[in-house]
């Protein structure tokens, strides 16, 4: 175990609850809380067994003043979070109650943990690797049941052990090559070799496709769908947007700490997590077409992946139609004619001319028809039905995805090198190259600097 | 111990944190928690002991599907919060996890708790009286560590220490006026029982005056100082509010489940918990001028407990300011006469004939002087210097400050009857009435309705 001070931070959301925790971490994790802390039994935690709780009060030790009265949780190394001596102090859940609580903790003896680091320990001293790591905050930020198992199983280690395996082939790779080159005992080494090499290599290559084809609905259901609902006026938009909140349940509308200016409400279509991009704007509008012109949402269209494009069925078919469906071109569409209740007047071959092979959904948003077709098609473009199956193993990550398309290069030139001639000890660069990359995945072959930034974006007390 | 339901709920603040807490308790805690849990060590949670921390999974019972990853706490009756077996679940603090926990943890067998149900329980099976109980929520809401204090000393019973000390005498009291009449030994029975009461009910008198006089203050450290800044445009009610609340920090900005209609900020000033009322508006505009004359703007006025009522030393009092005394008259205000750092236009003699006992402040906020002076004087008008005294027992809480001065007259009106010469049998029942009203206040004598309507004021979670 590495040497590092002892850390504390405030571990529960920040607001008004019944309880807050104080975390304090480290070699004087005890120490600080005994010096803090009168038990009502009056023992000291020095003395106490560890994974036991102790309820007492916190005290100021100058004064004997009481500060709070809490429970205190004593959990020994290295069976904790981080691998080191953990204590919990549960006081009770009020801003000055747990502020007082940290500031107590940190007059003596703690220093403030940086956001993060209470993970990073656990991956610095080895309890997790750092895809685990990463995927303690994909957990805490999930959206959907379903984006909270993919965390869940990269949290438990399912991407370290299929990452852990392939680099393990690699290397065995490797040092089959090097004890073939040293000790050439037969004639036919070189193809022996080559053969080996196109063998492993081919395997390496189509493990990393199999994960890298999970990437695309492993980041959408990592960071959810981003959805634009474009239309003239007074086609239904806020219909279709309040139906699908109301059907599914708006899953976070309000995190403290998220930006307010770019407003958001994400829902749940079937396991996929909708993100409705400015949805105030379109509560509070009906001008998106005018506004269409603006460059703000220009920069909206063009970052959503998916567009639901809502005509009217009880009016004809416009040029203001036209022009959205031309904004949207070559993006990820679903049309939905809206107002099939009315009596038709919008020409549908004309829709199916403009629509081209973007699936076409006919809804009366009022009389709650056709939604449950629409949810389907979601689903289906995106999951094409696979939604369901839990064998899979999903890479939800940016950087993971990044690290295996590099990876994928990386054998691909091995399996190049192999068939141009290439000499054995340059394929040998790219192979090794191809572990490195790998490795980064798992935080095995990664710079400090990087490590510091992806823990700067976890949240405090984690 | 009462028989009730298992109950659960989240006890952490909603929102994005390293850690939220699934509470249950009741009878069944424990056997719905070893439905849903396998530790990782293997063993059942009815087996281990009282006050320990186990890591493991929850499961999803049908399917042993893992649903979270997590520390569970298990303590037993009675040594808990609410006197019956309570079980934690730690588990992380992502909305998602958190109500895919408690969602669970209801299907396994155990009721949604209703706010401030854990407390509740912990009155009902007499672990803390009522005005400790009252005191929690006070402790999570305090906005100062003042007023954390005054809820801590409450909560640990200083309050109904007092109370039952003050029933006790009265029990006392009546039960030998009960003997003087039954058994009149002496002839000088009548006027012992007469001396006997009069002493009694004296001291008491005195020590619910002594209470009530804490009152105000109290009411002030728990519920902060409604404080609105008036003034002309351009005066400097702003730089007003920014210092008050850079220089003090602003306790509590934005706390979810706060309505946003009302907008304000508290600063704590020498301990002193000042609500700024309105500063959305005072940030926004510079009219007050103008909407002195609207309705709200009146209302916001009339409630508030301090006035802050800036004038521009740069500029000669103008009628305007006139008509602002006019429309603070008879509340506590104090004047500022800000911009002093320019050459002075405005007569300081009609700023202390309008002021008239008001206190009057000079500052150059631009300057950052006069500032001091200001929170000297705020603390000095609410605290005469007292606020450092610990020993005092504050009454802070509206119902019991209600509770008090109706005892108050109930004793009183023994002292009148023992004076009027009213029969003994009389003044007896309006000491009774004192002895019930203090009950109130530590809910010995209460009705039922009034407790669910105190506790469903609580937060969820408990």
């Amino acid at each position: 175990m590495l040497d590092f001070d002892t850390i504390a931070a405030i571990s529960t959301p920040l607001g008004e609850g019944g309880i807050a925790i104080v975390r304090i971490s480290g070699e004087e994790a005890v120490d600080i809380a005994d010096k803090i802390f009168r038990s009502a039994s009056g023992k000291k935690l020095n003395e106490v067994a560890s994974h036991t709780i102790h309820y007492g009060r916190l005290i100021q030790p100058r004064t004997e003043e009481t500060i709070e009265e809490v429970m205190v949780s004593v959990m020994r190394a290295p069976r904790t979070y981080t691998k080191e001596d953990v204590v919990e102090i549960n006081c009770h859940g009020g801003m000055m109650s747990v502020n007082r609580v940290l500031q107590l903790v940190l007059n003596n003896g703690a220093s403030l943990a940086e956001p993060g680091e209470f993970t990073k320990r656990a991956f610095l001293n080895g309890r997790i690797d750092l895809s685990q790591a990463e995927a303690v905050m994909d957990l805490i930020r999930a959206k959907t049941d379903k984006a909270m198992n993919v965390a869940l199983d990269q949290m438990e280690g399912r991407l370290s052990k299929l990452i852990t395996a392939l680099r393990q082939e690699i290397l065995e790779t490797l040092a089959h090559v090097e004890v073939n080159i040293d000790y050439p005992e037969y004639d036919d080494v070189e193809e022996m070799t080559h053969r080996m090499l196109t063998e492993k290599a081919d395997h390496i290559q189509k493990e990393i496709n199999k994960l890298l084809k999970t990437a695309e609905q492993g980041k959408i259901l990592r960071e959810g769908l981003s959805t634009v609902i474009i239309g003239r006026p007074n086609v239904g938009k806020s219909s279709l947007l309040n139906s699908l909140v109301q059907e599914n349940k708006a899953i976070v509308t309000d995190i403290p700490g998220t930006t307010r200016d770019v407003i958001e409400e994400y829902v749940n279509v079937r396991g996929v997590p909708l993100r409705l991009v400015d949805t105030a704007g379109i509560r509070e509008t009906e001008d998106i077409v005018e506004r269409i012109g603006v460059e703000r949402s220009r920069k909206v269209l063009k970052e959503a992946d998916l567009i639901l494009l809502v005509l009217n069925s009880a009016e004809p078919f416009t040029p203001e139609d036209e022009q959205l469906f031309a904004a949207v071109e070559g993006m990820d569409v679903i049309v939905i004619v809206n107002k099939t209740d009315l009596p038709r007047k919008i020409d549908m071959n004309e829709v199916k001319q403009a629509a081209r092979k973007h699936k076409v959904i006919t809804t009366s948003l009022l009389q709650e028809e056709g939604i449950d077709d629409l949810e389907q098609a979601i689903a289906d473009m995106f999951f094409h039905g696979e939604l369901e199956a839990s064998d899979i193993t999903y890479v939800s990550n940016s950087r993971h995805i990044a690290l295996l398309h590099q990876a994928l290069q990386a054998i691909e030139d091995v399996q190049g090198g192999i068939v141009a001639g290439t000499p054995i000890d340059i394929v040998q660069i790219d192979m090794t190259r191809t572990w490195e990359l790998l490795g980064e995945i798992i935080g095995d072959t990664v710079q400090d600097s990087l490590i510091d930034q992806l823990f700067s974006q976890f949240c405090l007390g984690k």
